[in-house]
C-alpha cells in the first residue's frame, strides 16, 4: 500500500512541478507583483493616516491583537489562527504616541527596503530606524526588544509575512535530495551537494526560489544537524527518493516556509523524525499547527498534514533498547508534556494522548541518537524504512 | 600597494591550486592513508596495553595533560600549543580504572567507525559506547560530560584531530564565492549557490573535500549569518574576487578547519569582520591563535596570519556614527576586555592594546550591523572596500 501511495504522490508531484515551473519573465513579473502588493498595503496604511489628519480627526491605527486571547485553533483548517480582535493605537494618547510613531517608522523602513530591492535582518532594521528624535534625548527605539513586537504589529496590520517586508530571520538548516531548484538565478541540484548540503535561505519566497525538477516522493525532516549528517552520509535520500532537511533544533522560519512550499506546491508528504521528548513534540506542533506567538503566519507556514514518524514511546520495547540509552524525565519535562497533551490539536487525538501518556509512564525520554546503540546506521537502514513501509506514524 | 599584494597572492593561489588538485586515484589513496595513519596510532595504543599485560606489568596509559598549566603560547609558531606534560592513567588504581577503561572504549569506538567507513557525532559515539557493565549496575559513561573529555584524551594521545577519529561536531556556517571544490565526489561551484550558499560540513579533511579551481584573492569571514546574507545579496564576493564565510557566531570546528585549509593550501589571506566587543575579539583570538581548551588542535586549526578588519574602536568617529547605535559596556564586558588585553598574543602588540583601550575609553561596543544606520549596503560598498584599499587592519 505504501508503494501505491508513493506512486500516486509521484505523479501528483510531477504535475505540480510542471505547473510550478514559471518562465524567467513570469518570475520577474511575479517578484514585482509580490512586492507591489506589500507596497500597496504599506502605502494604504500611510494614506489612511494622512486622510484622517486632513479631516482634522485624531490619527489612529487598528492593530490586530496578537495576544493569546485572540488566538484559536481552527478545526476546519487544522491550524492555529488569529481572531478578529484589534487594538486601537492613537497618536494623541500619551501612552500610545510612541508605539504609534514606531509602527509608522517600521512600515516606512520596510517600504525603503522594498524600494531599494534589498533585505535585512530584524537587527538591521532596528539599526536602520534607531535615532534620537531631533531636539530631544528620546530614542525611537530603546533596544531590539522594543522593535520586535512592532515588526509583528506591522506584519499583521498589512497582512504580509516578515519575508515580504524584506526582513530575514536567522539562517540555519540544510537540504539535500532529489530536487533541483533555482535560487536567485543559480541552479542548485540538491542531489549533488556533497556532505555539506544546500544552506536553506531565510527567505524562500517564490520570487527568490523556484522549484525546477523534483524526483522526490516525500520530505524527511530531522531535528538535528548531526542526525541529518548520518542520513546524508548514508545517501538515504537517494535510496528512498526523498528530500532531506534539518532545522538545527526548532526550525527557523525559512526552513518551515520551505517545508510548506514543498508540501503544498509539490504535493510532497512531510515526515518528521524528532526526539521522543516534550521538545520533539513541540517542534512537531509548530511545524504542523503553527506557533502560538505568531499565529498569523500559520496560513503560510503550518503544515496540518505533517506526520510524526518517531521516535515513539513504544520504541524502547519495539527496538529492544537498553536502560543505558534512556534519559530520565525531570519535573519540567513532565509539566511540559502535560501542557502539550492539552493543546487543542492533541487533546482530541487518542493516538497522541496514548503517545504522551506512554512517555510519562516510561518515565524517560529517547533521543534519535539512542538508536545508534543498535548500529551506527540502524536509523537509516532499519528504523525509518520500517516506519515508512508500515505506514506507522502519528498524525 | 594593495593591488600589487593582490596580484602576488593571486599568482600564488593559482600555483597552489595546481599543486593541490589531486587525481581521483590519489584522492582514494590519500583517504586510505589518513585513515590508516589514525588506525595505526589507535592499534599501537592497544598493542602497548597488551604488551605490558603479557609482561605481567600493570597496564597504563600516558595521556598528555590538557590542563591550562600545560598550555603555552609559542612565539615562533604564533599559536597556543600544548607542553610535554603527561598524566599516567593506570588500570589497577581504583580512582583511575574507570577512566582507563573509558579511554580504551573510545579508542575502540573510533576504530569501529574507521573500519566501517562511517562518521558520527560525539553524541552518537556516546550512545554507541554507553552500556551497563555485565553483571553490574555500573554504566560505562554516566552522561555526555563523562565522555567528552575522554574523546579529547584520545585525540591528544593518538595525535589525531577529532575529525580523523571519524567524529563530527555541530554543523553551522555557510560559504559562497570564487571557488569550486569537490565534496564527496560532487562538484560544488560556490559562485553559483544562490542566496542559500554551500553549508560548510563539519568534516572538511582532504579525503572529503578537494579544492578544484580558485579565482579568489582572499577570504572574508564574517561573524554572523545575517551579515553574511547582506554580503551575499550584494554579491560582494564577485566584485572583490573573494570567498565569503560565516560561522554563526563562534565558528565551529569545520569552519575553522576550512579557513585553515583555504589559507594554507591556497595561500589566501583571511580577513575577519567581527563586532567591536570582547566577544568579537575572542572569536578573532580563537581563529588566529587557537582555543585555550583545545590547544592541541592549533597546529591544524589556528591561522596566525588572520587579520582583524573591523569593527574598530575608532569607527564611531571614522564612520561618523551616532550615539543611538552604540551599546554601553557592562561590567562583564569590561572584565573580559581586560582579560583579553593580557592574553600573551595581545599584550605585546601596541595596536591591539590601543584598540581595546579605545573600546574601554569609548565605554560602548559597536556591532557590525550598526553600520546599517549609514546605509543598508554601507558595510559592503564603503566600509570593507575602504579598509582593504587602505590595508588598515589589526594583526
Amino acid at each position: 500500500m505504501a508503494t501505491r501511495k508513493k506512486r500516486i504522490t509521484k505523479k501528483a508531484t510531477k504535475k505540480a512541478v510542471q505547473k510550478a515551473k514559471p518562465s524567467k519573465a513570469a518570475t520577474a513579473a511575479k517578484m514585482k507583483d509580490a512586492d507591489k502588493r506589500t507596497l500597496t498595503h504599506l502605502t494604504t496604511l500611510a494614506d489612511r493616516v494622512v486622510k484622517v489628519a486632513k479631516a482634522a480627526k485624531d490619527p489612529h491605527l487598528d492593530i490586530p491583537q496578537r495576544s493569546l486571547g485572540n488566538v484559536k485553533y481552527n478545526k476546519t483548517k487544522r491550524f492555529i489562527e488569529m481572531g478578529s480582535g484589534t487594538n486601537r493605537r492613537e497618536l494623541f494618547n500619551l501612552s500610545q504616541a510612541k508605539s504609534y510613531m514606531q509602527t509608522l517608522l517600521v512600515a516606512n523602513g520596510s517600504k525603503k527596503l522594498i524600494d531599494e530591492g534589498k533585505t535585512t535582518s530584524i537587527r538591521g532594521l532596528y539599526y536602520l530606524l534607531k535615532h534620537s528624535i531631533e531636539g530631544t534625548k528620546e530614542e525611537t527605539f530603546d533596544d531590539q526588544a522594543d522593535c520586535d513586537p512592532i515588526i509583528e504589529d506591522v506584519e499583521v496590520t498589512v497582512n504580509a509575512l516578515r519575508e515580504e517586508l524584506h526582513l530575514y530571520a536567522q539562517k540555519k538548516g540544510d537540504m539535500v535530495g532529489e530536487i533541483s531548484l533555482t535560487d536567485s538565478g543559480d541552479r542548485i541540484d540538491c542531489a549533488r551537494m556533497g556532505s555539506g548540503g544546500y544552506g536553506i535561505p531565510s527567505i524562500v519566497e517564490p520570487d527568490v526560489i523556484q522549484f525546477d525538477k523534483c524526483d522526490a516522493d516525500f520530505v524527511l525532516h530531522v531535528e538535528k544537524d548531526t542526525v541529518w549528517q548520518r542520513f546524508n552520509e548514508d545517501k538515504f535520500w537517494r535510496t528512498h527518493k526523498c528530500i532531506l532537511t534539518h532545522g538545527g533544533g526548532q526550525p527557523p522560519r525559512g526552513v518551515r516556509r520551505m517545508l510548506h512550499r514543498l508540501h503544498n506546491e509539490l504535493n510532497l508528504p512531510v515526515y518528521c523524525l524528532l526526539d521522543n521528548d516534550p521538545w520533539g513534540y513541540y517542534i512537531y506542533s509548530v511545524i504542523k499547527q503553527g506557533s502560538i506567538n505568531l499565529a498569523y503566519e500559520s496560513q503560510r507556514m503550518a503544515i496540518p498534514d505533517a506526520r510524526f514518524l518517531g521516535l515513539r514511546s513504544k520504541d524502547y520495547d519495539r527496538c529492544e533498547l537498553t536502560p543505558s540509552v534512556t534519559i530520565n524525565l525531570n519535573d519540567n519535562d513532565v509539566k511540559r508534556a502535560k501542557q502539550i497533551m492539552n493543546y487543542p490539536w492533541f487533546e482530541k487525538k487518542k493516538a497522541w494522548q496514548k503517545e504522551i501518556e506512554g512517555m510519562l509512564k516510561n518515565g524517560f525520554k529517547l533521543e534519535v541518537e539512542a538508536l545508534i546503540s543498535k548500529d551506527i546506521s540502524y536509523v537509516t537502514e532499519e528504523y525509518v524504512p520500517a516506519r515508512l513501509k508500515e505506514g506507522d506514524f502519528l498524525d
